[in-house]
């Protein structure tokens, strides 16, 4: 399988594409990028595997860091737990992964396959399996696909291991992978069922690591040249601005293993005069103008600064925050109506109709 | 290794012991002897093993029921999820089991490894690691000793099935196998740690199943005789008259997988004008006569009908029962300092000092 090495400054680029895809969530991939950087620093390198160049029967490690946004900003993230998460399965199942990738291109979790890669050997698969960041487990394409949704392990920082190895339904997968994941403190590496290559090519939503990179070198260059590094992903992914302002009022609640909670922003420019509301479960599901339903999942809602273009995670939204709300294309097999009974506004307790900015 | 053939007549016998030493927990056996005298009619003949004869490294199961007893009248059990827990632990070590045992005595768990040991083939070992009900993981004589509390199977009536592969200690154990249980409807059947010839040997609680059957047949032999079965338990089992009166209030609630509750007596007989309350976390954790402790766990606090000696459960409770609260002393494991540290009455957050009936 013909590997491409992912150099330090695409790992950079990784950390600020993935953050924006990650719509609020997937966990402000920072910690993850110092983990990186010490990890290269080493003497590491991490390979990048074309999901087209995976044999059919390749073994594939599915991981992610689950739990609340917030708590990931105080229980530092490592390399070795979502390493040991990975290795738990290939003991239970008494395999080898051939390769790890990601369950969610969304913030940190772009960055979890690497650690888990750097520590194993292993390369990362250029795909993953929402194009974006989604709080619960039956949000993926493979969900979509249907998928086998079990075994899952899990490992914790003090030497707690649970394997969910069989649930009756995606939805009873999300409900028993999350208690335990509550329980040890809503947050927990995890490594999801396997996957072959076959799947990961016919299922998987591919090439997001490198689309991730690319967002990131596009917000990198726009700084560079003095550019409105907000524009500049607009123009390049082919968004949509949807609100300009400064934020006046977060409420934010980490609840049930989730970080929920609503910003309301006052406008700004041309968007003087307006109001926008957001509502958030870890990712940003809803945006509202002016009280009308603006921008809804599966949408990616994005915040950026608007100054840096950086994103801003829904643990790290502040009053007074200058920002853009800006929407991206979702990939199409979110938007099917399968695809909307897993991750449309109803899938998250929104009586709305989805109706797609793209459409 | 010598097997004794249990009868039917025992299986009832221990139905009746079991449910007295369940100290109000366990479940109610009822809806498991309808299983056993089912399996029984269709040939099936489960075999007691004596401990002494098992080999230091005979592999034993250690079944239980475990959640909520009220919820276990409305979710019956059967044979075959308690036999796939067992299934589930072979599949994991990947080993073959010699034996079943039962992880407590009391109530319907003292029938839970007969069921599982019908249809997988296996006897039963005489004993238990409890001596009665607790409701928590870390509340066995394999807890006291510092067995290892992993790992865990557990199997619900859906097709879910979660394996606690690692803790960090027992309480985490507690905690992972309780959410999970919850999760499923505060009722599922586990396989806990699997323990050698040598640790039942050496840390178990011997010859328990016996008891049971014994104490079953005390209390059917004074109903022949028309004698009092409370008192015959007593004499029997060196026991003592705590109270006898009616049942004049229960508070009950299912909450975090445990039922938890109060009830009040209103003396009879020797006791008139005096009052009595019992408090209970799926099992009667404290005595109160007239407001001062009176009883208290771990020494067993088994409440029996009056007329007819049979326990009734904590789940069972209703006003107006005219019932005899009676103690009988605890296995000599559980009143060590360590013991006392797992199932004395400030592991139930009773700010009491352990003071034995019996002492």
């Amino acid at each position: 399988m013909p590997l491409r090495p992912v150099s330090a400054a695409e790992i950079e680029s990784l950390a600020i594409g993935a953050w924006i895809l990650g719509t609020g969530g997937g966990g402000s991939p920072y910690l993850a990028l110092l983990n990186m950087r010490k990890l290269y620093r080493e003497g590491a390198r991490v390979s990048l595997l074309d999901p087209m160049d995976l044999t059919d029967d390749a073994r594939v490690a599915v991981v992610s860091n689950m739990g609340a946004p917030l708590v990931g900003q105080e229980r530092l993230t490592d390399p070795h737990t979502i390493a040991r998460a990975v290795q738990m399965m290939e003991e239970y199942r008494g395999v080898r992964f051939d390769a790890v990738m990601s369950l969610e291109i969304g913030g940190g979790n772009s960055l979890q396959p690497f650690m888990a890669a750097a520590v194993l050997g292993l390369p990362v698969v250029d795909a993953d399996c929402m194009g974006r960041a989604f709080p619960e487990a039956q949000m993926t394409s493979f969900a979509i696909h249907d998928l086998t949704m079990y075994p899952l392990t899990m490992a914790d920082v003090r030497d707690n291991a649970v394997i969910v190895a069989r649930a009756a339904s995606w939805k009873w997968m999300e409900r028993l992978s999350r208690k335990a994941c509550v329980e040890v403190g809503s947050i927990a590496s995890t490594c999801k069922a396997p996957r072959t290559g076959k799947e990961v090519k016919e299922c998987g939503i591919l090439y997001s690591t490198s689309k991730a990179i690319g967002i990131g070198e596009t917000v990198q260059s726009a700084r560079r040249r003095h550019r409105d590094p907000v524009q500049a992903v607009i123009d390049a992914e082919r968004g949509r601005l949807v609100f300009r302002g400064k934020i006046r009022d977060v409420a934010r609640r980490t609840t049930e293993g989730f970080l929920r909670g609503t910003a309301k922003l006052d406008g700004l420019d041309e968007f003087r005069g307006s109001g926008f509301e957001l509502a958030f479960q870890n990712e940003f599901a809803v945006g509202w103008l002016d009280g009308e339903p603006r921008v809804m999942t599966p949408d990616l809602i994005c915040v950026l600064d608007t100054v840096s273009g950086d994103a801003i995670g829904t643990e790290t939204l502040r009053y007074g925050q200058r920002v853009s709300v800006i929407a991206l294309p979702a990939p199409p097999v979110l938007l099917t109506p399968k695809g909307l009974e897993h991750v449309g506004p109803r899938a998250f307790g929104y009586d709305l109709e989805f109706k797609s900015l793209f459409a």
